[in-house]
C-alpha cells in the first residue's frame, strides 16, 4: 500500500454525478475531463489494483456513448466488463472507488445492484452482441422500438465465435438497429493475433490511403458482407469525432458496426511501454514508474511455466495451445523457447480445445492451458471430441476455485464438478509447487486419454512433504487408532494438516491424506473412510457433483454406513473479496474443520464429547 | 419393415470396395456410379431408417473427394457425421447397410473402429474446421507436411461460432494447406437463416451474373477478407468440376475454401419435394413413395409443441427460439401462428442462449428449445449468462436421456449432472404427458430465474395418475408398512410402478413418488428415505452427479443413516441401439429394479431373505 494521499477528483469530474452530467459540458472541456479521468484511474487502480490498460483506452469512447445515447433507456452492454470503469465513474458511482474489488466494495465489472446503468455483470468475453440482439430483439416485441442497444466490444474479444453466432443473426435483420461499437486496439490481452486482426488492420490501412488519395479503396468488408453498415474507422480518443460515428449509426436504424481504433493505456507512460499487455490488470503498483508493490512467493502459474518448459525440451512431441493468455497461464517461456510448438488461437475456448484434438490426431502431446472459469466454454468439446476419441492432451486449468477479487464470473468453483461429467477424463490436484510437477508430468505421459490439472491463482507456497505413499494416496498425517479421516483435496491439504495437529492437541487421532486425483475416484479411499469414525473431505470448488459428493455416492453404492461430512464451497455465485477471506467465509480452513470434527463426533458420540465439548471452541454453522 | 427384398448393389457399386478403386473409374462412369449408390442409399435407409436426404447430397461431392485425394493418407474430416454414408458405402462398408444403427451394427457417424478412413466420430456440428486446423499443423510439426487435411462443412454447420474461430485461425496461417469443402446446400435441416446464408446467395448470384456477363463481378467475399483463397461456386454434382476445384485449391498449398452447390436430398423425389427438411432422417419408410411405415404414439416433442402454442396464446410474453430446429424440437405450430415469435438462430447454442438472456432482461419469457446433448454447448452462456443475472428463461431439452441410434454423441445422458453444477436452476423432469404440460406452465411461470424441463426421444406413453401429492412428491404407489422406497425420476416412474407391482406380489411394501423435479432436491426426500428400509433411486442419466447422487451426498451431509442405491446409465460412452434395449441393457428396467431391491434387503437381513430367495429372479450384476 502506498502512504500518499487519494488525488482529490479534478474540477470537471467532481461534477460528473450521472451520464446525463456529461451532456451539459462543450466539446473543448471534454479533453480536460479525459484527463481528470485518467488521473483519476490511475491514482485509484494503483492503491487497489484492478484493470488499468483497458480503462485508461476507453476513455473517450465512454464519455462519447455517454452524451449520444440516453442509459438506461437506451442500453449500454460492455463486452468484457473490465472496461467498464470509466462508465462506472461517470455514473455516480466514483467516490466508491476506493473499495473496488474489496469485499463489499465497489465490483470490478458491471454490476446490475449498484447501478441501473450495468445490464450485464458477466465478465465473459465475446456475450454482449448476442445480449444485444435479444435486448434489441425484445424492445420490439414490447412495443419499445425507440430504445437503443449498443454492444461495446473489444477486437480481441470479436475473435469468440459468440460473435460470430450473433452477427450472423444482427446482420440478417435489417429493421433491427443494434449498435455494435468496436474497440480496436489491436489487442486483447497481448496483440490481437489471427485473420480477422489482419482484417481489421486492412480497414484502417485503406482509410489511411483514402485520406491520403483522396478516393475511396475498394477492400473487402466482413461486416458489410454479414449485412451490417460499417462505419469508420474513427479515432477513438477524439470524443466530437467517435460522437459523429455513433450519430451517423443511431440515425440508420438498423444493424451498423463503428469501428473505433484506441490505445490500451493510453495516456500512462507504465501502461503504453508494457509490452506484455499495457498493465491489462495490476495488483497495487506505485502511481508514477508503475512498478509493483506488493510481492508474494512464486506462484503456481510460474511452477507450472518452468516445468512445462522443462518437459517441453525433452519431448518435442508437447504443443501448448492458449486462448489468448500466453502470459497469465504462464506460457511466455515455452513459447520464446520453442515459438512454432505454442499456438495462441485468440478467445476462442472451444476452438483450442478442438485444434488440440487435432494436434491430438497428428501424434502430438498437446497442453492446453486456461483459466478454470473458462474451460465451461469447452465442455461439449471436451466431452465429444477430446474424451469421446480418448485422445492425449494435457488441460492446465489455472485460478481454479476461489481467485478474489474478480468476483463471480471469475471463480473456478465449477470444474471439479462439471469435469467429473466426463467419463475416462483424469482429473489432477496438487496440493504443492512438488506434485504440481509430478502431475504435470503424469498428465502428459498419459496415452489413453485426457487429464486435467488444476490449481488457484495465489502463492504456491512451500512444498508438505508426504510421510507415506499407500494406494496411491499421500499420507500427509497419521496417528495411532485415528478416528478421524480427514481428505484433503490439493492446496486444501494444507488446512487439513493445521486442523489435525490442533485435533492432536485434544486427543482426537486423525489421519490426513491427500488423493492427488479428484477422478478417477481413489479405489482405496472408501474403505480408509470405513476403517474411521468419522470421514471429513475439503476441496476448494462447490460441494453438489464435487469429490466428497462423488465420495458420498460411492460409500452409498457400496452400502457402507460410513459417517461423511462434506466442506467445499457453498453452491451459489459467490462475490469478490480476497482469496483467503473468501476462504475463510465459506469455511475451508483448519478452524471450520476443527469445528466440523468435533461436532460431528459429538453427535456420533455424546458421553464422550461432553468431557471434549468444554475445551473446544464454539460450533459454528454447518458447511457444505 | 418393408417385405420387399433389398436392392442388389449396382454393378458398379459391386466393384467400389475402397477409395483407390474409385480412381479407375472413367469419367463417364461417374455418374452410372452415382445413380446406383443412390438407389442403394434409398434402399437400405427406407429399411432401416437413417440420414437420407444429406447424404443423397453429397453423392458426387465424395467421390471427387475421394479421387482427388489419398485416405487416409490425407484426412477427410466430416463435419456433422451424418453426411458419410456415401464415404463409408465407399469405403468397404456397403455390405454393412443392412444393420445401419442397429445394435452392434454400422454406426450412423464415422467410426474409428469401423475404418481407418473414419478421423472423427462426433456429429456435433461445426467442429472440423477446428480438427482440420490441429491436423495440419500437427502434420507439419511431425515432419509430414504432404498429408492434406479436407474438412467438408455444411453451409447449416458454418453459422455455428467454432467456425469463425477456426476460420480466424486458419486464414492467418498461410503455409498451412487446410482445404475447407464447404457444402452449400442453403440449409442445415431447414433452410439455413442469416447474414451467411445470404451472403452465400450472393457469392452464387454473383457467378451467374459472372457466367452471363462474362465479368468478374464485384461481390466482397468473406473468406478472402478472412484470409483464404475461394474457389467456386461450383456445382457439386458435377464430379469433373469438383475434381477441377479440388486440385486447384490442393496445388494452392495454403488454406483455401472451395464452395460446392448440392441439392439436400438429389435424386429421390420425395425428399426433394419435402419441405420441411428434405427428409433430413427418416424412421422406416415405403421406399416409392417416402411415407412413414412406423408409428407409434405422440412423441413427448408433440405434447410440448401442442402445449407451447396453448401458454402463448394466453401470454403475449412467451417467445421461443431454437438453434436451426424449429421442427425438430416442435416448434413449427408455435412459429406458423406466431412468426415474429420464434427465432431461429441457425446452429448457433451459445447465442441461442444469450440472446435468450437479453430477451428476458428485455421483459419477456424465452423458451430455448434444443436438444439435450447439445446444451453442453452453450453450459457457460447458461451459467454465466442466464443464471447468474437469475434471468427467467426456460430452456426445453428434447432427446434427453437414452436417445438410441444416433449412439454416443447423442445420448442425452449428461444433462441432470452438467445442469445441477448452476446454482438457482430448477430443472423438471416429467414422468408423462400430463406432467410435461403442467411442468412446463410452472417453468414459464418461473420469475425469479431460469427452468430447464427435459424429456426424452420416444412416445409419451399414457398418464401415471398420482395417488397422493405430498409436500411436492407425486406418491404414485403405497402399502402399509412399506420397507422399500422407489424414487423414479421422469419417465422412469413407470418401470418403479411396475417393478413395486413384482415386489409387492412377493410380500416387500413399496413406496413409489415421482419428485418431478430432480432440482432443487425436494426437502422431504431425505426424511422419506429414513422412515424406509431401503431407498433406490432411477435416472435416465449419468449416475455421477446426477439426482441419486445429490440425494446420497444430502443424506451424508444430515448424518443420515440411510440405505440408498442408485441406479442410472453407467458412465461411459454408449453405443448406438434402440431406446428400449439399451435402457435394459443399463439396468434402467423393471427386472432391474425388483433385482436390486430383493439383493440390498437380502444384505441388509440374511434371514428374512432366506425365504424370499426362493422366490426371486436370480440376481444380477450392481448397477451403477
Amino acid at each position: 500500500m502506498t502512504d500518499t494521499p487519494p488525488l482529490a477528483a479534478g474540477p470537471l469530474l467532481r461534477e460528473i454525478n450521472a451520464p446525463s452530467d456529461l451532456k451539459l459540458l462543450a466539446p473543448e472541456q471534454l479533453p480536460v475531463l479525459a484527463e481528470e479521468i485518467r488521473d483519476f484511474l490511475v491514482d485509484r487502480v494503483s492503491r487497489t489494483g484492478g484493470h488499468l490498460g483497458p480503462n485508461l483506452g476507453v476513455v473517450e469512447l465512454t464519455l462519447a456513448l455517454h452524451r449520444v445515447f440516453d442509459s438506461p433507456t437506451d442500453r449500454i452492454v460492455f463486452d468484457t466488463g473490465h472496461q467498464a470503469y470509466v462508465h462506472k465513474i461517470v455514473s455516480g458511482r466514483r467516490e466508491h472507488f476506493d473499495t473496488l474489488r474489496r469485499e463489499d466494495g465497489l465490483s470490478g465489472y458491471p454490476s446490475r445492484s449498484e447501478s441501473d446503468h450495468d445490464v450485464v455483470e458477466n465478465s465473459h468475453a465475446s456475450t454482449a452482441l448476442s445480449y444485444a440482439d435479444g435486448l434489441v430483439r425484445g424492445f420490439a416485441l414490447r412495443g419499445q422500438p425507440h430504445r437503443r442497444v449498443i454492444a461495446v466490444v473489444g477486437d480481441g474479444a470479436l475473435s469468440g465465435g459468440m460473435c460470430w453466432e450473433a452477427l450472423n443473426n444482427i446482420g440478417a435483420a435489417p429493421g433491427q438497429p443494434v449498435i455494435v461499437v468496436l474497440n480496436d486496439n489491436g489487442r486483447s490481452y497481448a496483440p490481437t493475433t489471427g485473420a480477422l486482426g489482419r482484417h481489421l488492420t486492412a480497414l484502417r490501412k485503406a482509410a489511411s490511403a483514402d485520406a491520403v488519395d483522396g478516393e475511396s479503396q475498394d477492400t473487402a468488408n466482413l461486416f458489410t458482407a454479414l449485412g451490417l453498415a460499417y462505419i469508420g474507422p474513427v479515432d477513438g480518443h477524439d470524443v466530437p469525432a467517435v460522437e459523429a460515428a455513433l450519430r451517423r449509426a443511431a440515425a440508420l436504424g438498423g444493424p451498423v458496426l463503428v469501428h473505433c481504433v484506441t490505445r490500451k493505456g493510453r495516456g500512462y507512460l507504465p501502461a503504453e511501454r508494457h509490452e506484455a499487455d499495457c498493465m491489462h490488470a495490476v495488483g497495487v503498483i506505485d502511481r508514477v514508474s508503475g512498478i509493483a508493490l506488493q510481492s508474494s512467493g512464486p506462484s503456481w502459474t510460474s511452477v507450472f511455466g518452468e516445468e512445462i518448459v522443462r518437459i517441453a525440451a525433452e519431448r518435442a512431441d508437447i504443443v501448448a495451445i492458449t486462448a489468448a493468455m500466453v502470459h497469465p497461464t504462464g506460457l511466455h517461456d515455452f513459447a520464446r523457447a520453442y515459438p512454432d510448438r505454442v499456438f495462441d488461437v485468440g478467445i476462442a475456448e472451444q476452438h483450442a480445445v478442438t485444434s488440440a484434438a487435432g494436434l491430438a490426431l497428428a501424434g502430438l502431446h498437446p497442453v492446453v492451458a486456461l483459466y478454470s472459469t473458462f474451460v465451461g466454454r469447452a465442455f461439449d468439446q471436451l466431452l465429444m471430441d477430446v474424451a469421446l476419441h480418448r485422445l492425449p492432451v494435457t488441460f492446465v486449468l489455472d485460478r481454479a476455485g476461489i481467485t478474489g477479487p474478480d468476483g463471480s464470473s471469475h471463480h473456478g468453483m465449477w470444474d471439479l464438478a462439471l469435469l467429473a461429467v466426463v467419463p475416462g477424463l483424469a482429473i489432477a490436484v496438487p496440493r504443492d509447487p512438488a506434485r504440481l510437477r509430478e502431475l504435470l508430468r503424469d498428465a502428459t505421459a498419459n496415452k489413453s486419454g485426457p487429464t486435467v490439472l488444476r490449481f488457484p491463482k495465489s502463492a504456491a507456497g512451500p512444498d508438505i512433504s508426504a510421510l507415506d505413499h499407500v494406494d496411491g494416496l499421500d499420507v500427509l498425517g497419521i496417528t495411532h487408532d485415528a478416528e478421524v479421516l480427514l481428505v484433503g483435496l490439493g492446496p486444501t491439504a494444507r488446512a487439513c494438516v493445521d486442523a489435525a495437529a490442533v485435533l492432536g492437541e485434544q486427543g482426537i487421532g486423525v489421519t490426513v491424506v491427500d488423493p492427488r486425483w479428484a477422478a478417477p475416484l481413489n479405489p482405496w479411499l472408501p474403505e480408509l473412510a470405513s476403517a474411521h469414525r468419522l470421514t471429513v473431505t475439503v476441496e476448494d470448488n462447490i460441494g453438489t457433483g464435487g469429490f466428497g459428493s462423488r465420495l458420498a455416492h460411492q460409500l452409498a453404492q457400496g452400502g457402507n454406513p460410513t459417517r461423511l461430512r462434506t466442506i467445499a464451497l457453498p453452491h451459489r455465485f459467490l462475490p469478490h473479496g480476497t482469496r483467503a477471506d473468501l476462504l475463510r467465509n465459506c469455511g475451508l480452513d483448519a478452524a471450520t474443520i476443527v469445528r466440523t470434527v468435533l461436532r460431528h463426533l459429538d453427535a456420533d458420540s455424546t458421553a464422550t464429547a461432553a468431557s471434549r465439548r468444554r475445551s473446544a471452541p464454539p460450533h459454528a454453522a454447518a458447511q457444505n
